[in-house]
């Protein structure tokens, strides 16, 4: 059932003990949301716990490190910024169709839960921000912290399209109240792995250009995470950058997976639809960046990937 | 003398024609102060004009492109986010001793103009949206872009330590008044020239570190200018890459100058004091940023150099 927010705040006073799920692979929106949600429970004097079915990164130490989960009997259960029960990872087959109430802020929400309250936000912390607003509960530096990791991370540190006047309002609020965004920016936006800048220098050499510059192409092979001692993970900015570059309209990354098998994440400007283009492989995703999968080898791929770039640029 | 924002406001709009001065190697915010305060004062009813010693990016073209000057004969001269009146560079031989109005958000402004209204802010742009604000002019969408991005730019979109409660609550204001941020957005901070990308893929590959990945140097050669097809404006984001890695305290950039000689930017994390490291090199700087020109060849100068900062880091 999908609620509004007063039934939400109805729903978080009216009982004690709370389990806070976050969703796989976490980012700085759901545990900010998971940690800045505990907090704000137990300043209203309630019990309340944590599970994730992946590690956190210890760049959010700042966030866990103090955190100190109380005993649950028969918790309510709540998953924040979790937009699909599969996102629940391995912790699916525990809690599965279990999830007393969702909050999120993706608009494709499946509805799982037996209440979801979603609104269309930069970041599930803005929600949270909002629920403690009308909750009455006053925000102390670690609930500030916490809502100001999942704003600026879901934004690009306020760079996306997804930045919304309310985004810049809320943020001047936790600013004004006192946060340490220079601790946390450091953290999240301006620190580099050794590993990852080796990897990217390993990648950026195969930087190719087709089509008068207007496509831009990188490698990333099994041996460069190996040479570069860097994990799948540290791929992301490599991901972003061919489309970065001025004049290019379709940005490809073709990526080695642990099979040894390639795969594909293309992101386009303007009218070029990335969807189209990974369709002819056998793939899908939106208009500005979509995926697939070679069935093939890296060579009979790449032919295929520049054919459909070509007659995306051409149509 | 030093005006209060009122002062400020009634010389605007006591006088009928205006010339608006930039700084030298022209930002987004003296720019966006420059374009904003014509585009007012053209509303108010007045003749403007503008002038810059240095040639203007075609990334602000979606300022300049519309921008008509209107003859004036016997302006009041204003010059925005100049701190030094040698800021005008080659302008100074025309202007100087000259100036009616500087507005500008430096405290250390040297207060060369006849009337100064200095406020520390993160960006000049959030005093020129308080004059507008205060005169009762109602933003046009130049306007709100010209003010977005210098606000954005001189903040590095909201990530640097410069960034307030007040300028989130401006941007707030502009983007629901409406602004194409994702214009703006991808011009200032998600482009890459080719050039660029190839001169840093060239100096990277200098990465070298030392005393325990503590410190982290990178040299660019007029070599790899030549070889990139870049110019030195292009070496911004390799100056910030070193302190960026993971456990640097120190990250320094040895570029080389075109009559062959070399230059350092040290920047520094914590308290490791950069300025500290280039004096002993006859430098100087802020805590966090300094620079240095070696007298001496490259490798003498390189030895100097990790000297200071070993003792820098022993300290």
């Amino acid at each position: 059932m999908v609620i509004n927010k007063k039934d939400c705040t109805e729903l978080l006073k009216n009982h004690d003990e709370f389990l806070i799920l976050s969703h796989e692979h976490p980012d700085g929106d759901t545990l900010g949301c998971a940690f800045a949600l505990c907090e704000i429970l137990r300043l209203m004097g309630k019990k309340r716990s944590f599970a994730c079915c992946d590690e956190i990164s210890k760049d959010f130490s700042y966030l866990t490190a103090s955190f100190s989960p109380d005993e649950v009997t028969d918790p309510f259960i709540v998953a924040v910024d979790v937009a699909d029960e599969k996102l629940l990872g391995s912790l699916r087959d525990i809690y599965g169709g279990k999830i007393n109430l969702c909050i999120d802020h993706h608009l494709s929400n499946t509805l799982y839960a037996k209440n979801t309250f979603v609104e269309e936000r930069a970041a599930a912390c803005e929600i949270i921000y909002e629920l403690a607003e009308e909750m009455g509960v006053e925000l102390n530096q670690y609930i500030r912290e916490s809502l100001y990791t999942g704003i600026s991370t879901d934004t690009g540190c306020f760079r996306y399209q997804n930045t919304t006047p309310a985004t810049f309002r809320i943020v001047a609020d936790l600013m004004e109240q006192g946060i340490d965004s220079k601790k946390i920016n450091k953290l999240m936006f301006e620190t580099k792995t050794k590993s990852s800048l080796a990897l990217e220098l390993l990648a950026r050499k195969t930087l190719e250009y087709h089509f008068d510059g207007k496509c831009a192409i990188i490698t990333v092979t099994q041996k460069m995470y190996e040479e570069s001692g860097s994990g799948e993970h540290e791929c992301y900015t490599i991901t972003a950058l061919p489309r970065q570059i001025e004049g290019v309209l379709v940005g490809a990354v073709i990526k080695q997976q642990k099979d040894g098998k390639f795969g594909i994440s293309v992101r386009t400007e303007g009218d070029i639809d990335a969807s189209e283009i990974c369709k002819k492989l056998g793939g899908g995703g939106h208009k500005g960046a979509a995926g697939a999968n070679f069935t093939c080898s890296y060579d009979e791929g790449k032919a295929l990937l520049l054919e459909a770039i070509k007659s995306a640029l051409d149509g």
